[in-house]
């Protein structure tokens, strides 16, 4: 590669004289649209073309992708403005994430790729044995999904590889929604061992991908503190935290959910984790099962709240945040004393210590006092950039009441 | 307990009339000089002196300790002004620290009292097996240091107490400097069991207590990338990353330290870990060794650098970031590509963002990129107050380098 000629065919699309380049130099991955030249041609880019980046004195920065329709106008695909995206390319990337999640765990069932942390933006591959899920939540990936796949199979071996397009972002990039089998076969929820239970996994018809790999040491920390206890698991999905605390040795776990599919993949994990006698299930909307459970006195050992986004971007962090407050009072009073308490976070909006606060509040304004004793983020096989770190979504705060 | 008849003999201290009670009525340990009355009678008080205090009109919030040479001239010791601070009131707060540590881990080693949040404001207290080390960093504990050890004795059935008189807020206080054994016998270093390594803790001469529980969890994690790698285990003091790597299956590691007396003690823990054979140590400076391995041309799959704290406090927060970058910047050249770098700080004054930004910067100056993978912070047996949260000191991030 030499840096002033970029690969023939390809446009060109510039920073501003004015636009630090050196960001990008240092490996940050993205380029704002108040920082790039949008002239008529670089207007005309459909969403996820690959271009060649320069600075202002055109010197090539690497290969991107771009978007005019986002804000995050351009991507970096490559530091090497000639990298060809095929499937060699995209067989080293996959690579080299898999290296780091064979390392981590024993058994094939992780998120594989994590968007531009793994050198894929906006790519998400979540692996459950010999089955992959791949959210393509950008134009680009959309536009190579055949290279993608052929590699993915090729460096993993997996047999069956779903597309699932219902990601938020895919709207941005003008890609519709669809989940579609793209080879290989599925015979129902794919059961995943993880942290000594089996959860049953609806790749097809579930939330995001089937199941959310990235509680997993937030609930192994759970697990630690279930023995011989109560738990009530809101916003339980399939089951996340209560089937970890039942394999734990909890007393009995009863599990939250305002969706019937999810509290019956549940039900099903518990039967498959050898645990069904000690779990039963409540459907219902999570604020007024917890006002009914604290009418009726009912005391855990251990209560664990995993919410959905309450405050997913800017505008709604005020909302956000009162939402998880008063999730923080109606469950404090549950906690039978001496006992734990688990909060969970996974709003971009909300950094840990508004996150924190709000939850303190709602501790106190529920009548409780109680000690910090951990602090946990998303999992290892949800990797950030580092210039991106302030991003990390995933909160849990595990206190002990008095 | 009525609020206003505060037991009769104690002096009383209060807020001044605009100062906020709200905090302390809602767990906030803590009064700082400038929000409280402080008339002769105040002034003449003793460190560690016990009072009632009282908020502006007079009604009664609890029982503090006074240090009127402190700027925190005053620690809730208990929200009843009617407390007696006698074994039994240290049995019932030793009784609840020991719960959540029985919970938690397998065997009796760990810190039984974290000061403040385990109710024991400045009293530190970590278990080795039947020996406890007390550090009474505060007069209040000082003065009740036999009620406090009668009931560590009959709470825990630790045979040896040693009190540790070496922490820095000692002076404060007006404590002096002494380590002595309370009672019970002790015969050399013990051996303490974690992450399936065993380390030797010299609880009457080493550092602190002679060993640092609160990286348990980090040491785990690190542990679980150690798999065949070459470890370099910068500041290993009694061995800390390297034992555990070893341990995770480790081919090699190197532990580096200023001090003789610990490398020795970290030998003796390869020795009784059995991984002798892979185990190599180098006395010196830390900047030093790093360059010497650098210009060497040393590799090492697992490189981990956990300094004492370069930024202590406020007024040495820039120096330590640059610090902290340096040590990333000497470091991360050393490790081999694919391979994992581990930054830790346990300076209060650089919060985790200000940290993540100079480990960052001193990676990209190192001539390296990354991802993150891992965030931790000291292990659960070192409790925070939610309210004091914000002083959680100890941030370890996992990179790993491309």
């Amino acid at each position: 590669m030499t840096e002033n000629s970029p690969r023939a065919g390809l446009p060109v699309v510039r920073l501003k004289p004015k636009a630090e380049a050196r960001a990008i130099r240092h490996g940050f991955p993205w380029v704002y649209a108040d920082e790039l030249v949008t002239d008529r041609r670089t207007q005309a880019l459909v969403p996820g073309a690959l271009a060649v980046l320069e600075d202002g004195d055109r010197r090539a920065l690497g290969l991107v992708t771009v978007n005019t329709k986002s804000k995050i106008i351009a991507r970096m695909l490559d530091r090497d403005p000639e990298a060809v995206i095929d499937a060699d390319w995209f067989a080293r990337r996959i690579g080299r994430a898999l290296e780091l999640r064979a390392r981590l765990f024993d058994a094939p069932f992780y998120r594989l790729v994590h968007a531009e942390a793994d050198g894929l933006p906006g790519v998400v591959i979540d692996r459950f044995g010999d089955v992959a899920v791949v959210q393509p939540n950008a134009a680009w990936a959309e536009d190579h999904i055949e290279a993608l796949v052929a590699a993915l199979r090729a460096v993993t071996g997996v047999a069956t590889v779903v597309k699932n397009g219902t990601g938020r972002a895919r709207g941005l990039e003008g890609l519709t929604e669809e989940t579609v089998l793209l080879c290989g076969a599925l015979d129902g929820p794919i059961p995943v061992p993880m942290n000594g239970a089996t959860y049953m996994a609806d790749v097809m018809g579930g939330q995001k991908t089937g199941l959310f790999y990235d509680q997993r040491p937030n609930h192994a920390f759970a697990a630690r503190l279930a023995k011989g206890a109560r738990v009530l698991d809101m916003f339980t999905h399939v089951g996340g935290f209560a089937l970890a605390a039942l394999a734990g040795g909890a007393e009995s776990a009863l599990a939250v959910d305002a969706s019937a599919p999810a509290l019956a993949l549940a039900a099903k994990g518990a039967e498959a984790s050898g645990v069904a006698d000690r779990f039963s299930t409540r459907q219902g909307d999570a604020f007024e099962v917890l006002e009914a459970l604290g009418a009726e006195g009912a005391r855990f050992e251990l209560v664990i709240c995993d919410p959905p986004a309450f405050a997913p971007a800017k505008p709604a962090l005020e909302a956000g945040l009162r939402a998880y407050e008063r999730i923080a009072r109606l469950a404090a009073p549950l906690v039978a004393p001496g006992g734990y308490l688990v909060l969970c976070s996974c709003s971009h909006a909300a950094d840990l210590s508004a996150f924190r606060n709000a939850s303190g509040r709602g501790i106190g304004r529920g009548g409780r006092r109680g000690q910090l004793i951990h602090t946990g983020f998303a999992g290892p096989d949800h990797p950030l950039l580092p210039q991106l770190a302030e991003s990390g979504y995933l909160k849990s705060l595990v206190f002990r009441l008095d």
